[in-house]
């Protein structure tokens, strides 16, 4: 299978869920007396949480162009592992919404927030796994010959980009705001120029 | 008409229909005392019909990408039996929603999970009907001549993979946990590629 | 402006489009007593609505794909009046909604049913505004030049297709089961290879 | 990266948060004695709304593609302005749905329209921001070399767009009618051809 439709169905789904993200933006329902600005206000974790959530589902796009752009044609196990991948990032409206309900509550933050960014980090998983499977296994498939110790510097990067998501999501035991923290500066790191090289390389 | 927007515009609805399967997972309704944990446990239907769904389209449209790429152009027959089939493809967010509605309850478990796997049965009719109007009906819009014999296997491979979808959806009646398996099984077995001459072969 | 892009953005839409219909399609709410069998029969309407509506939109992409293919490029009338089209088009999830809801209702059936038909009516006179457009005003942006005769004659076809939907609205002032029934008749004569002349040639 | 993905992923997201707008038009909830006619025509604001983000969307969408038709490849920083322009398209259907609801209401109609217009603006300074980088700092990765005169014509257009946006927000504290007015006047005299030299020209 030629990768162009592999490309313009995961494009597709990418965007959908991308979208998707603001029907987690709902009005604000007013308590007696309560002014829209002081709803508005208070529902600030829908808005920070869709922040997150919309840039890194972008960033992982952007990779994910990268990723198959190696690419000439793709088999059986790669559309399975990229179908894997693609439900990884389709499940994130949820997580997402679930994150900003509990951000602030006292009783379940701390899981609502480890399941948001634990979410991410088997999107990081899918992602290296998919990553590391073109590299090594289907070398063979690849536009053209990339050196292998290159192929294993492209993938060491790919697997590093998992271990902040496994750290952000071990401390939301200790504070649902600290990951939600973590998961954003990730989010503008890997969105800079200077942090590209964390995940993917651009090139 | 070419195949090219045929596939794009076939690719956009399978896309959405996709992604749309995240809305059926809800935020938990937590009983007085139940803790996030076991809301969220507790509706682990929800989880199961998802990732089944999930699978499942993936793998359709798959099959999907090989039956259309046969061909070099569409006729209107071939329209009109693509948007029946896309049809049958839109509508399994509600009947994944209602089979995971109704799974662990009392009353209407195997209706609910029978429409589910009817869902999957009347997709796979449709595909099987598409593909037979396609091989023996409009061989001469294929890409490359294919002999019939060939033609004959390819669209035989196709209507058994009808069969299964058939046995499911009858024995929802018996158990409506059992159903669900299957269909979970047969997305599984025709996902990993020693599965995949099932319903259609790769190449 | 290339078509290209035009066809793209159009394709995602009327993808959109039809795909969201399903969400109009809920879980029945159960009255004490009543079986879920009952509840999904009682809600037959909406089916209705939902398979007649995906049908129109899958026959007016089909038609819009023969308008823009004859297209060699589009100027800003043309984006502006296909964004028209393409707005009407995206208004449908509410219109086939809201006549799901009233169709068996002793209140408000017919002026529910009316706007589903008008808004079917208002798709019609856009596409044909535009088709009238891109023939009579713009025939020099055309991929070949095509006799004015022609023209007009496919221009007379579009333009037809209008009066049926014109009927069926004016129908709904006495039943909208009529109505109803109009507009799914014409889903599946213009569907089937016989009545495809009727609104535009496939070729 | 060369265009073409970055072009098909953001008509994606485009495209799914012009059609998702529909979502925002609901079913009237009837007073007691009210007709649905009544009901229909009380919630004006919404179908208002819902017009002026549709035509404001689809006119973006025009003027993206215009600016990014300029360009031959894309980098990281490209990718990143465009991802915050489309993020501001994507939160849309809900500023939409704020303006809607609080329109006619004696509190918060202020803010909400506010919030819509401001919604327009930011859309409005990404858009510029995005376009001020292309032609000024990466205008070597432009199609064809255009003159430094011209380039600064293109984007002070693009700018003065704007400033309309900034307007209609400040206004909104004296009137919501009147910010949603010049929304509405702002999309469609840029939808005109006559208009079309104010954000954006269109060769």
């Amino acid at each position: 299978m030629s990768t162009n439709r592999l490309e313009a169905f995961s494009d597709g789904v990418i965007a959908v869920a991308i979208t998707l993200l603001v029907l987690n933006i709902e009005l604000p329902t007013l308590k007696a007396g309560e002014s829209l600005a002081g709803g508005l206000l208070a529902q600030w974790p829908v808005y920070a949480a869709y922040a997150v959530s919309f840039l890194t589902i972008g960033i992982i796009w952007i990779n994910h162009h990268v990723m198959i752009g190696r690419l000439r044609e793709a088999d059986r196990t790669i559309l399975f592992l990229n179908l894997l991948l693609l439900m990884s990032i389709a499940v994130l409206p949820f997580a997402t919404r679930l994150a900003a309900a509990y951000l602030k509550k006292s009783h379940g933050q701390h899981l609502a927030t480890g399941v948001y960014s634990g979410a991410f980090l088997l999107m990081a998983v899918f992602f290296s796994a998919l990553n590391q499977h073109i590299l090594l296994t289907k070398a063979h498939l690849l536009h053209t010959e990339i050196p292998l110790e290159q192929r294993r510097q492209i993938l060491y990067r790919s697997i590093t980009g998992v271990a902040p998501y496994a750290i952000a999501t071990a401390l939301a035991v200790v504070s649902s705001y600290l990951t939600l923290a973590i998961c954003g500066a990730l989010a503008i790191f890997y969105a800079l120029p200077i942090g590209s090289g964390g995940v993917e390389p651009a090139g």
